[in-house]
């Protein structure tokens, strides 16, 4: 169980770190800057490049969202979901705060949102709530239904980390603009309390609606498009 | 078959909800905006990423003229296709009303094109209506030709979903220009009804010139590159 | 032999077509066009897809210069070598062809450079021809030994055309400034013919550099990285 | 040995000529540039590539820093070290070499940076000394707790090229506004010595921290991700 912490706050870490620290340091450099499309990018490979590293320990959710779906799916034993969630929520305040120290070290900067996610005038593209909401909750779910089919034993071993971590690309390059992009709670809190803009107080869509949106997806799958998998899985409650 | 249409229906929605997504939401954003290269990935990241997901269950299509084309290489039965089809153009008018309800939370957004496909006056960089039938019917042979050769039995297991969703994404890099980049007639259809530009009129052309050139791409694959291959393949009459 | 040269006639098609298309209908397309990183990755698409369409018919060379650089490397009949090149730049004639066709259907367009390669006055940066000649060569030569190395019996099957097409996106990403990057002399012969610069009086340099690069890289990896290694191969003198 | 460090050499080389020849040539090309993002990929495809090609001669270093990790790892045997080090660096130098050679070859070009690393006044975005040392140990140990966990026995056969390459094009996402990205001592010292910046005073920098990151990974990965994994693994002390 230690090992499986461990490779949860790492992962956490480094998705946190990567995603949101390509977003505040290279995003908008003048001219040569990554954009929305470096972002994006960014951050679907910080899951790809750690699940290849400790999937095979923890089963590489690094979100709570995503242990959640695994849970409901059963994929993934309920009694660890608190602990998974400690460690993915830990893992994200470090980086976050190392990031600070990063960052902080240039002339002049200050943290302004610092990749916090948001809705109305905290939403990049002045979003209303609702459009967040439902965002927020038909991408989850669409993640989980991509990392249950993907973990799914009719896909031939290894290919799972490229579908899972590409999964995210695509969900930051469609809804940067709306939210910023979460899908993911402990994304969203490590960075929040950063933020001089006042994005705690939004925190709660940012685990209401990717919770709800995973559960969704995760019983699309097991209900409607996979009902006789048998429920055995990448977690299980062994160690 | 309920299974099979499920998968069709959500892989659809996916690509409709993702792709157009990116571009209706991200593409244009001042400064930072992910630009056509970030919405041909996104389109091509759709098809990977719900390839691996669903591909074991339907086949993962996604596509009438992907269905029409794998029927006429044999891949695929001819009394599926009409399931099919339908469950593809519902998956994208779902999506399609699921995008607008949340870029309709913008303030003084207003659809315009929605990521319609067009040529002559609705065409992005104003192409002629043979220069769009050439693009759409070239781009979905070469489309075709990419998915039949991919799930052949030459190919070992798993890399089909890279294959095939990285050749959407090489389509769209190309032709975006001219169409908006079709190849894909339940795409078209799904968001040609919110568009205020008059798509509606122009969608005969994507489905025609998809349709046209997917069963081009099937008979160059069946009889000329590859005539001696067996007959069975991804689809079959099963369930 | 008609299926292999099939396969080369296609893949090139695809390449060029793709290649230069993106490059001639997207490139430039004002605010949200793919630019030198969209064009690169283009390139780098068309061989990764068509390399798991057709690799397993022809090898999947779609290059003149590959095809030398197998045969200097043992893994590919001399024999075959004119038949090779024939299907190769024929199919590069018509996908340039067809490119103009699509082109020219928006009012006012002119060829130009038609994605054409060059040096001096008709390098995109401006480079002198020994920059040319001396890119052309190390950046062929590295294709050759990445070719090589990664279709070797060491690698696992199926990762191959992830490897090469992902090297040729790397080439361009280096060198469109210079060149506008050939390494491929029957892409380079394919759009010379439309273009309205003068790149055909240059079109020696793009046989010329990526030949002898194919052939260090290939000496390279026999003789130094490999020496051992069997001389069997992805070709050999059979059908 | 001499297969060992042929494949070093070339690997490394491919590395910088490729990784800040596109940061040299391409970058900052006019409106079609391709920015920190496509110098960030291009820096993980020359790794991606030449990891296919020769890794299996002689794991696929190309980083001194990699190399001490993989021994702090106990993937690589300490007595190798030196004559690694000495074939990357060579290597590296090489690289610059050549780059510079062709890059002259513009009209009025000056070398400026040549893509060297440093920190304040010579730092891209003017981090402060603190802020490089920080970012560039957090990087290399999560790129070393990648690799290990990579090439670990748990993750099927092939992919871990693809996992160590997009790593790095994710690190340098992230970084390259800080530091312009090094995590290997060899890429910063080969051309530092050609720009004309005063690069080289800041090299030590570049050589103590991705040392020191990499350390880290490794104890990381050894004693806390994988502590009971056998210490054989893909260098050893054979040949």
């Amino acid at each position: 169980m230690f090992r499986k912490l461990g490779a949860e706050f790492f992962g956490t870490f480094w998705l946190v770190f990567g995603g949101c620290g390509s977003a505040v340091l290279a995003a908008g450099y003048p001219e040569l800057g990554i954009g929305f499309a470096g972002v994006s990018l960014a951050f679907g490979l910080t899951v790809l490049t750690m699940a290849y590293a400790v999937g095979g320990i923890s089963g590489g959710h690094f979100n709570p969202a995503v242990s959640l779906g695994l849970a409901v799916g059963g994929r993934f034993a309920w009694k660890e979901l608190p602990a998974y969630w400690a460690g993915q929520v830990i893992g994200a305040f470090c980086a976050a705060g190392t990031l600070f120290l990063i960052a902080s070290g240039q002339d002049g900067w200050s943290a302004g949102g610092f990749a916090s996610n948001g809705f109305g005038d905290l939403s990049p593209g002045g979003y209303s709530m609702t459009a967040a909401l439902l965002i927020e909750i038909v991408l989850t779910a669409g993640f989980l239904v991509v990392i249950l089919g993907s973990t799914s034993s009719k896909v031939p071993g290894g290919f799972a980390p490229i579908s899972i971590g590409l999964a995210l690309t695509l969900i930051h390059l469609i809804s940067i603009p709306v939210t910023n992009t979460s899908v993911n709670p402990a994304r969203s809190t490590g960075v929040a309390f950063y933020a001089e803009t006042g994005a705690v107080s939004q925190l709660w869509l940012f685990w209401l609606a990717p919770l709800i949106g995973a559960a969704i997806g995760a019983v699309i799958w097991r209900y409607v498009l996979s009902p006789d998998e048998s429920l055995e899985g990448i977690g299980g409650d062994a160690e």
